[in-house]
């Protein structure tokens, strides 16, 4: 199997390859030659220079590779080309296994206009707004007049909070309108828009998919609602807030819109969550692995890439959605190679001393080793510290524990924002929604200087498309 | 809380209680002022020299800091003074808190004698053998003419396999049961002996117990049979051959006999088990945490050591037997500083480099950190490597794929022994006792010299009292 990824992801995927006693082949840039990845691997090929267009993006690069390997699958991870209809169609086309849903879904579910419309038809609650794409300003004010003010125009073709203007009045909705047609071609090669309510004070909740293509199960949630700029920090399964009835509601909603559409593969299903009266909007679907998964692989016990790559290889979900059940509560805190007290600016460097948490209910997912040098040529994620404990109270003790263990020499890492975070009063109690942390990180004091927290437009749309994590860091700080 | 112990147990004690907001008193040898529990501890306080005997084993010394430091509680962890009846004392005496049960109730099933009459009257079978202690030859033949040879001649006051002879005739009973009871008396200061049916082609399997002096559960078996000179190497929860009739009848046994003696605290009770007639027999009950704890905590979400100190802190029970259940399987294996191809010679040294495996359901507890100087004084355990998975082919598998992230540069370990033990049909098919392991390391080949292996009398009574653990490593291989 090759790994079209790099990072933690592809150690993670190159774990479990072996576990399945699946060799791997792991493709590289330049920039990667001394990777985690590159080093586990059971055989590692360059594609290219550091930049992701020449190496990671490069489908004619990697299936060059492919076919010379000869490998039987290729596993895209999150990121980079997981959600790239033309890739998984060139896997296809080239006698491959992709590891994930087919060019086909994918399209239905990448076009998010296209993705809210299949959602309504499934059954699945959606945001108040157009009914598919809107092609003129007059379209866009009959709407707003009907959902009513403060309205999102979102790129039909956007994504990780990308591509999305607030307008408060009919006046900013003309003002907005022709402007955020022309960026959103520009950004994204597709000028189509739609309009939606802005829904504010909710939190971000998503249901974790499998499916065999015929049958599909959700494995709960996870709560991503501590947020920045629209990037997930801490992720939690279960939420601190869902009765077992809604849960069941929402779970059995994403489960039937995956069925809908012959789902294969795991799969998110995002939602916006009205804790004040429960009800919940479907905002997107992520046809690949996320990056929080592995806080809904420790309270199911289900191995999340080990089961996509055996459903991938044509093998039907191996239990029913009755034999599944949360035990515990899991918490999982992206360690960035960022200095928090400097607005998060991405902090590369050499890894001098590297001191990991360990003990119980501590996992550690990580691109980490001794004397690492952190490539500034992508993401700033250096690891997943995930913790999973009886109940939550317990796991966020466990988590700021591991926190004290944790020791990343040489570089700056928002551990200082976690450590905070854990013994917070709000985060310990469960009180959040999307917008809480810009807040709380605007009066975090003398740890950050916040002159740079609010320049961006918060907005409750927090979808963090984790495809961010594979650009490069000026892009995400942009 | 004192933490009256060193090495990983240590380590996991000062975890267990930082998440339970509780600060950690460590005392420490002059050899272990550069641990990794000496650096994690609230508090550090040096007790004496390198020798047990002056340091750990010191209850002057340790008590001096216990009251200066004012603690409210002492966890003995395992080995050293965990079994000492003398130090719980004490302990309770000085107004304190002892993690583990009272000196009276250690005293009881300290003695290998009494503890099978007391297992025997609350209705465990125990192997055959003399009622309590034999005082006479003349008593010891009739005993052996009644249960049958070969019979074990044990020391009562022995653990670990240490002080038995066995004999398979009226003339070795004979020959051999005054040395022995000269032995006992040189070796434990009390020469009271007791007679057993020698089992052979038993398994080892142990139930983990905790109880809060009212009450007892058990948290399902362990299986320790593979096992070299009767040290515990690969530990599983739960046991591969168990019937669940079986489990659930082994598991009520070791419940009554903790509840029978008002017992506090976590505690195991060993078994050798018969797999052919299902058959099984009380060896003994250890008083403390035990080496292997962290296998049984992974299937079922419990944490052991977090539960011993609360139930010694007055707390009820939280869970019935009903509440618990087996999830998956779990494995430990012991990382020991030895060298395998050298008849596991202890090989103390300098820790270069270090790679510690992560990833989904793994778990390394361990002393480790890059740079440490392994100590010569004390026993050669590194670190456990547990994993987990959902069932036990799995586990098995990402054990293999976590030992191939294992690296411990500049020293020897026992890791290449668990790379060849998972990849055995045997180990994988669960077709052993606790006679396999010394068999197939006769058979090892080339990567052992062997010469020296089979000079211990190997007898199936597999005990492994951690005890020795804690003893200098020449003891160990005496």
């Amino acid at each position: 199997m090759l790994v079209a990824n790099r990072g933690e992801i592809a150690v993670r995927i190159i774990r479990a390859a072996r576990e399945l006693g699946i060799e791997s082949v792991q493709v590289y840039s330049e920039a990667d030659v001394d990777s985690l990845a590159v080093k586990l691997a059971d055989k590692a090929v360059c594609i290219g220079p550091p930049k992701a267009a020449k190496s990671y993006l490069n489908i004619d690069a990697i299936m060059t590779v492919a076919k010379k390997e000869k490998v039987d699958a290729i596993h895209p991870g999150y990121g980079f080309l997981s959600e790239n209809a033309e890739f998984a169609d060139a896997v296809v086309k080239a006698g491959m296994i992709f590891v994930g849903p087919s060019g086909l879904i994918m399209r239905k579910m990448g076009d998010k206009a296209t993705a809210k419309q299949t959602a309504k038809q499934a059954g699945v609650p959606t945001v108040p707004g157009s009914d598919g794409r809107v092609e003129s300003l007059d379209v866009a004010t009959a709407v707003a007049a009907e959902i009513g003010y403060p309205v999102m125009i979102k790129a039909s073709a956007g994504g990780g909070g990308r591509g999305i203007r607030i307008a408060k009045s009919l006046d900013e909705l003309a003002e907005q309108f022709h402007p955020a047609q022309a960026e959103a071609a520009a950004a994204f090669g597709d000028g189509g828009l739609y309009v939606e309510k802005l829904i504010t004070g909710s939190r971000h909740i998503e249901f974790q998919l499998l499916a065999d293509g015929k049958r599909a199960v959700h494995l709960f949630e996870r709560e991503c609602s501590l947020q920045r700029r629209r990037q997930k920090v801490w992720e939690e399964a279960p939420s601190a807030v869902l009765s077992p009835s809604v849960r069941a509601e929402m779970g059995k909603a994403a489960a039937a819109l995956a069925e809908s559409v012959g789902y294969c593969g795991a799969g998110t299903v995002e939602y916006l969550y009205n804790e004040k009266n429960g009800e919940f909007y479907f905002i997107e679907m992520n046809t690949r692995i996320q990056v929080e998964h592995p806080a809904t692989e420790w309270i199911t016990g289900v191995d999340l890439v080990r089961e996509m790559i055996l459903v991938a290889d044509g093998n039907p979900l191996p239990f029913t959605q009755d034999e599944l059940a949360i035990k515990g509560h899991a918490i999982e805190v992206r360690i960035n190679a960022e200095d928090p007290t400097k607005d998060f600016m991405p902090f590369p460097g050499k890894v001098e001393n590297l001191s990991i948490p360990q003990g119980p209910g501590v996992r550690f997912d990580s691109l980490l080793y001794p004397g690492y040098a952190i490539s500034p040529f992508y993401d700033s994620l250096l690891g997943k510290l995930i913790v999973w404990d009886t109940d939550r109270d317990k796991a966020i003790a466990r988590l700021d524990r591991a926190l004290t263990e944790l020791s990343i020499g040489g570089v700056k890492t928002t551990k200082p924002l976690f450590v905070a975070l854990s013994r917070d009063p709000d985060v310990q109690a469960g009180r959040f929604d999307t917008k809480w942390l810009e807040g709380w990180l605007s009066n975090y004091g003398e740890m950050l200087d916040d002159s740079d927290i609010l320049d961006d437009a918060v907005t409750d749309d927090a979808t963090t498309d984790d495809e961010q994590d594979a650009l490069p860091a000026h892009t995400m700080r942009a």
